[in-house]
């Protein structure tokens, strides 16, 4: 038995790829359009670890997509958190919960999917600007 | 960078575990309480694959959790869908959509998280009762 993907649907592709691979960093494993069933599917995967993977649904059929509480966060592990955050930041996407203890970060996809970010390995010390930077919503 | 998780949220722990361990196979990992919090995280994973897990969060303090469209599903490969939607069976789950093309079925956590299941490699030859099987609600 083995995970596959968790699946999650966007309401703008181009824009959840921006996300999840130029803003998060993750490398799009393959991109299939399905004409029969008028959806587009993407897969993501973080570099060097190909088959956990995150898969965008895209229903060309517009539909809107609201979040609940029964699902919490998607959580990666990341070399450098205040690498990862700024990546983040450079593609406009809020850091609402900073890492301020140089372990742990949230944002949010475009669809409001809250998205984790774990430092690997130990916390790194504490540093600016991300040490007195407030949370921001909720994630 | 790595996959680590995804995070749910579960009203009754025990029920949670049953039909993620013995229900749908994977292992507990790790289990903690966390009075400081007022919650538990259950982290489970498939056998032979320990690293991509599900967490799930039990608050102390009840909440109602509801679903979401943005969220899809959890995806796990295993390696026979008739024997693995027959414990399912057996565990009281339904199998909301049948594997009636030996490849494909669909069942949801007892806080309504979708869990799709692949038979690894190619599809097995149909197979009753599963290939008359009707689907039951949504997934």
């Amino acid at each position: 038995m083995k995970y596959l993907h968790t699946m999650v649907r966007v309401t703008d592709l181009d824009a959840s790829i921006a996300f999840y691979r130029d803003a998060l960093g993750l490398e799009l494993v393959t991109k299939r359009e399905v004409p029969a069933g008028r959806f587009t599917l993407a897969f993501l995967a973080a570099p060097g670890d190909p088959n956990a993977q995150v898969e965008l649904t895209y229903n060309w059929d517009p539909e809107t997509y609201t979040g609940g509480r029964n699902f919490g966060h998607l959580a990666y592990a990341v070399d450098d958190i205040y690498a990862a955050c700024k990546r983040l930041q450079d593609h406009g996407v809020t850091v609402l919960r900073p890492p301020r203890d140089g372990r742990m970060a949230f944002v949010r996809s475009p669809d409001n999917i809250s998205i984790e970010l774990l430092q690997a390995g130990t916390a790194l010390p504490p540093m600016e600007p991300w040490a007195s930077m407030p949370n921001t919503g909720s994630w």
